[in-house]
């Protein structure tokens, strides 16, 4: 059995490395999650249990992958920034998504217990990933802006559709009618008038996503910000503190200039 | 919150879609499995569970992705091979590897039970994925026959390495100095003359690896080949049916054209 | 001067094999062609002088690199064929069609004198020139074939509107609108009923285009088919000699599987 | 003649987008240029003449591709520098480079007689081109100061070279034999003891390669430096206007802050 005759399959494989000195984000984002939702009887517009599965997934891909700077999720995705100078898998494409993908989907499943106690996981879910180069700073924070704005409008949207099928009972149909062609004006208008809710009021987890951050100075400035409290009850005692150590999770507002000025080390140097 | 103003930053993002006509081969590979062994007392050389584990795994993929005509798996590795008319995804490379991978990673990672009973996972596990595209149908089943013809290497040498060690009690390091250099023929010899080991008694599942095609012809010629039966035990009735209607697991020869030619369907057009 | 200090920034050049196995098409076009022919007076709806230098530029790339196969040109495109198995420049892409657009555009240059003696050149023209992969023999035949019924589509439309335009004193706008919507049938008509004309008796080189292949068989069956005359007279002596020797221009049909039965070596494995 | 039935083949071109935002670089490289500045008796170790007329072709490119900012020429190379914001061919790679370096070609070999009278050109030159991307301003000074770095390395070198052989009548093996291992110190030394020749009274030409920028502000700061009043003679009147109007051929430092600092348009948003 000839080895040699066959090895010449191996010069078909390409590399794709990623341009050096770019800002490299890796987005993932659930395959079916509509369906997957519902087969698990995700709460509406928001699952809390769901949503902090996606960030302890999360935070096991930032445990493992040190040259991520920050993480930034919303609903069904996540996206993972590494930074511009990291040489992880010698910024192969395809290897750095692969490993990040395959360690989230494993980690989402593995942890699903902890999350969901006695509802069980029905099937293996999927996510696709992707990889995106970002030249500057400002296309990085840009980038970062535009899924916030988007966690934003799709949360101020869901928000007034299922007050509408579940308090007013309106099919979905109906409730998509209602809202078809308002601003975002009249969705709070909307919210405040006929259930009374105050948008702002609603807890950031659902209107600004969830950042991920290094625990870089415990006893720096970040340690007055709110970290993830549900989380820490869900994590065995020594794995809390593993997490805790290295990561924070927040709610915060990242469009705004603020977080960035408060810490200037995440986009800084190494 | 003006979205607009941040939606330029899609235009960073580049297709990779895979040349038409060439049959798109994705390679799955364990991230530091010999660490996950040890962590999870595999057996040595090789751990029936494991190897089973990763054969239902890719059994769940090829459910999903109806387009692949073939996987072949060994050790931490499996191939998965879309016919080179596949539209999956529209070809787009990225898509495919990782909805792929993660699928991979989190069906290991939730039958895993099933598997090891009682042995509890340790860690969720990370894979990586490439694309290798190969034009003719020669590239491809030359690609298949190195994967095999690398399984027979390393099995035939891992098979001695640990005889050495577990029978002879030489120490690793002892137990590589007695093979290197040595020849095939030279460790058929060595299994035989000190262990009275017939090396092609070994079970096929070591030697071949694993070989999931579609089991289209229920009643063909297919029927009388030998079936994965260990798995039947391990799945639901139901799904068991669903399985063996799409899939046969098989651990025999793909290097001699026999193969092809009693299954000329697989790399027939579509 | 510190060299080492700026060396890094090679790392950003990246590479760009194409896949082997795989027919490397280069498919170079004139740009801005409509106001260099109107710049340069060359006869609607063709000009021998034209089309004359283009092979005779192609020639001079054929020459140049001996993995072409065959060349096939029509208007101002011109299409190199590289054998799929073909290792020039270890088949980067950038470094093939970057040299074969140059040599083609320099040759063009200077070879100008040739074929318009004293109608002198007003500015150096440009070509763009891409990359094109095929993985089968069918699909490199099928983009030859492609290329010739375009010249046949774009020559019976253009020898049509030139006809209304020379010849009845119709405006380039009328002439457009009498043809639009017409059958290749109906063009074919009205050049018979209305100028006298079978449009299967205009010269083979515009219904067809021109076809480079190998001389190889000095004394084989090519022997007997029509060279491009025209060419000879063109060339030095020694030249000449040394063109015909390497390649043939060809007018004929490459779309029927005649052509190719007839020279079974353009295609065949080296 | 059905076109429908081939059309499929243009699914096999693939698009080729640089990455937005950041900075193109084009650089070019004469393909053979030992054995074409041998056939065509360029002077050694540099030859005005050839320097000039490679300078003339790539004026002529930044006449057309208005979005190169600076073009940077030493040896046998030139890079174009495009603006990281232009959108020349939508950012096509290979549209891109081949458009460049045809155009280059094409006008190199337009122009030769201009530099090089009556000797004639022998056979027309390739060049070959490569697309490089720098996502920070600092890499593409970096980049450039490594060509310029290179531009003196390689020229004390080769003059010492050509000193040795031309005065002092060492064979070209004895006299790399003599250079080998000596520092830029030694040569300086060499020239100055062996030769009473300063490098740094050599011309700039020679020792600074040549940069070509837009000479937007004809009564502004530029106007005092040195453009290159060789070329002035060469062009027709009108087209010498042309020339000056829109480009200055300087033969400075680009290493230093100093340049960038006298021409901060160069490297500013557009």
């Amino acid at each position: 059995m000839a080895k040699s005759k066959f090895d010449y399959v191996r010069q078909f494989e390409i590399d794709d490395p990623c341009l050096p000195n770019c800002w490299i984000v890796i987005r993932i984002d659930g395959k079916g999650f509509h369906k997957f939702t519902e087969a698990h009887n995700y709460m509406k517009p928001n699952d809390e249990r769901g949503l902090g599965l996606m960030s302890c997934a999360a935070q096991r891909v930032m445990n493992e992958f040190k040259e991520i700077v920050l993480a930034y999720g919303q609903s069904d995705e996540y996206s993972f920034v590494f930074h511009k100078n990291c040489q992880v898998f010698n910024r192969r494409a395809s290897k750095i998504m692969t490993n990040v993908v395959s360690l989230f989907a494993s980690s989402f499943t593995m942890y699903w217990p902890r999350y969901f106690n006695t509802q069980e996981l029905q099937y293996p879910p999927a996510f696709d990933a992707r990889v995106v180069l970002y030249p500057s700073d400002e296309n990085l924070t840009d980038y970062l802006s535009w899924r916030q704005a988007d966690c934003h409008i799709n949360n101020l949207y869901n928000t007034c559709f299922w007050k509408l099928v579940q308090e007013k009972g309106l099919s979905p149909a109906q409730s998509e009618a209602r809202l078809r062609g308002t601003l975002s004006s009249d969705k709070n208008e909307l919210l405040f008038s006929e259930f009374n809710i105050n948008y702002n009021n609603i807890p950031e987890l659902y209107r600004k996503g969830s950042v991920l951050i290094r625990n870089k100075e415990l006893n720096g400035p970040e340690k007055t910000m709110t970290s993830n409290n549900e989380d820490k009850t869900r994590y065995s005692k020594s794995e809390q503190k593993k997490a805790l150590a290295s990561c924070l999770v927040l709610h915060c507002d990242i469009i705004r200039k603020k977080f960035w000025e408060e810490h200037p080390y995440i986009l800084s140097d190494k």
